[in-house]
């Protein structure tokens, strides 16, 4: 507990509330509490976090640190490299075939739900895309087989989205490419498990799912395919020049990077990746089980597709989703709402979404199903 | 005052400091206060801001609130649209050529600085640059005179840096470059006196001196000139799409738009732009004041380009000038160190540095040269 004058920011008793948030999602408190001393006065240095040069040495060790640790919970390569950039995953379906098509000209894409389509479209902009699968068939409910896919064995690269927050889908095998780099947005379920990266060329994932705020794009690339920008890259995203000065062409988002490596001290001391994916899946078997044991309500995606960080499901009709959005939020369950461009509900279960909130929505769905979505009492 | 608990983040009496770093770059006490509440709990939504959906009520309002305080601060004309983007001014070197060449192929650059310089280059991978004006001949320390460039009137727009924050050199009159579009990277002076938008097709700025956090670029464009751009333009950084979806194509950057509207609130409160432009005058008359009333320090800016936000300035040689920064920062004044391409001293002055601050740096300085460079006694 926190006993402090009431201009304090860490507060005292307000409501208890759980985040589900798909993204800008929940950070752990512990991290937050953290993360304030930082922005009144980094460690005694006389500034805020965001007030520091970041060609200093304050900001130095800051960026160090989490590139280390990052480095460590992954068990990352010595010819991989961590870049921290700007412009978001959306920003990387162009950066990506600007420095990764190596003068080969085309890419085979894995068009899986919602942002894998998106992902294809802005990379057609720079090459040309060859769709290798498209689940857009069955309403991006079902991952298509891999050992399907007519990949091109002259691809620069094959990009797939490993998980798809929109859709609720998960890879759960990943393709076998050969010899084409395997490239990979991974920005909803980086850092949720274990990673392989030696699978990979490259992946990348924006931060505000699992590893801090909005504003941070962070991508891991294997040394040797960098280096044959097309020659329009902006600077700003040029791998090459990129890795030569540690992401610090410009200012880096150095806030952001600061939280980033708050998020990865979190991950390493309550038990790294491992443990992270141990207790997702452990959250998502509760969820699953709970929409597949009633049935007002149904889950579009079958289990071998299902996601274990963004659960979706539906209730009988658009009105029993407000109910059921609203039921929750009463009871201080937020951001619930399935993704504009879908119906239903969509539990977002990353990496700080606790066992405690879990139960809280696992309370709201029972009580919702038994009284078969006649609306609960307000609190 | 503030009295709290240990773990309190606002603390309670470490050393004062005072920092004048370049950028990112000092915030006010109260800011900092202010965000730190922000960052645990909004207005007791029982979310960090850093937590919230971007679509979500509390998110809408918190960027609505700052692109309304922003156009009020500017007396922004209607036809002008605010952009809050990511990348750094950096980026807007390729984004800007990208988005307003227009289908007209070539642009006008100013060289005036080390900034200017590298906008120029950039612009080169996207069209046809003219260079009208290039002070290097001087080192960068005097501004041609803008009466003498060779504009070419079907050049798309013409672009300058308003303050060259590594050289110390500030345009006080702006060229008249009738039809063409003046475009200003205005990243270090932006908001540090009123502006007439009304001279400019566009402006650009990074946060991290004078307006929140690094990791945000604000761009004000006049929306006549938008929507032309080269088809290898990154969606996440089309002006167009960014105009139709208020800057959201994809997360923005939630939490350094959260600061940017707290630092503009405080603009307001503090009385706007004219009162800033007057306070910093003030400061900056008050530093070459002593610099060109002591013989060990020497300006290599004259008065006519010199820089109201980032005077800088020379001593014998480069002993003496860390001799210098050692014995400021011994007494709480950090991050005077000029630019790591140029020798000598910067003092950035932007809006947050206070009048404390400034009057402990001249006590310095004068001690500093009645000791005639002998360096002073630490404590």
């Amino acid at each position: 507990m926190h006993f402090c004058s009431s201009e304090c920011p860490l507060g005292s008793g307000s409501m208890e509330t759980y985040n589900f948030a798909a993204g800008p999602a929940a950070f752990p408190k512990t991290v937050l509490a953290e993360a304030a001393k930082g922005l009144i006065d980094w460690r005694g240095s006389g500034m805020s976090v965001m007030e520091m040069p970041f060609t200093g040495p304050e900001f130095n060790l800051i960026m160090a640190e989490a590139q280390a640790t990052l480095r460590r919970l992954l068990d990352l390569p010595e010819n991989f490299r961590i870049l921290f950039l700007q412009g978001g995953a959306y920003g990387q379906f162009a950066f990506i075939p600007m420095n990764l098509l190596r003068g080969m000209g085309k890419a085979d894409y894995a068009v899986t739900g919602h942002w894998s389509r998106r992902a294809a479209a802005e990379a057609r902009k720079y090459g040309s895309v060859n769709i290798v699968a498209d689940s857009s068939v069955n309403g991006f409910a079902v991952l298509s087989e891999t050992a399907d896919w007519e990949l091109d064995p002259e691809a620069a690269y094959c990009h797939i989205t490993t998980n798809e927050t929109a859709n609720g889908v998960q890879f759960h095998r990943l393709p076998d490419t050969g010899a084409v780099p395997l490239v990979a947005d991974m920005t909803s379920d980086f850092m949720t498990a274990p990673l392989d990266m030696t699978r990979f060329g490259a992946v990348y994932a924006s931060a505000q799912k699992n590893l801090g705020p909005a504003g941070l794009t962070i991508v891991i690339v294997r040394e040797d395919l960098v280096g044959t920008a097309l020659a329009g890259t902006p600077a700003v995203f040029d791998f090459e020049g990129l890795i030569a000065n540690n992401s610090k062409i410009n200012t880096p988002p150095t806030w952001a990077i600061y939280v980033a490596g708050l998020m990865f001290n979190w991950l390493e001391d309550e038990g790294g990746l491992a443990e992270m994916a141990r207790r997702n899946r452990k959250k998502a078997d509760l969820v699953y089980g709970i929409i597949d044991a009633n049935e007002i309500y149904s889950c579009p995606v079958p289990p071998g597709s299902r996601s274990t960080v963004n659960p979706v499901f539906n209730l009988p009709n658009r009105d029993l989703d407000e109910a059921f959005v609203a039921a929750a939020a009463a009871r201080g369950l937020l951001n619930l709402r399935g993704h504009q461009s879908y119906a239903g509900i969509r539990v977002s279960l990353y990496n700080a979404v606790t066992d405690r909130a879990v139960q809280a929505l696992l309370d709201v769905m029972a009580e919702f199903a038994a009284a078969d979505g006649k609306g609960l009492p307000i609190s």
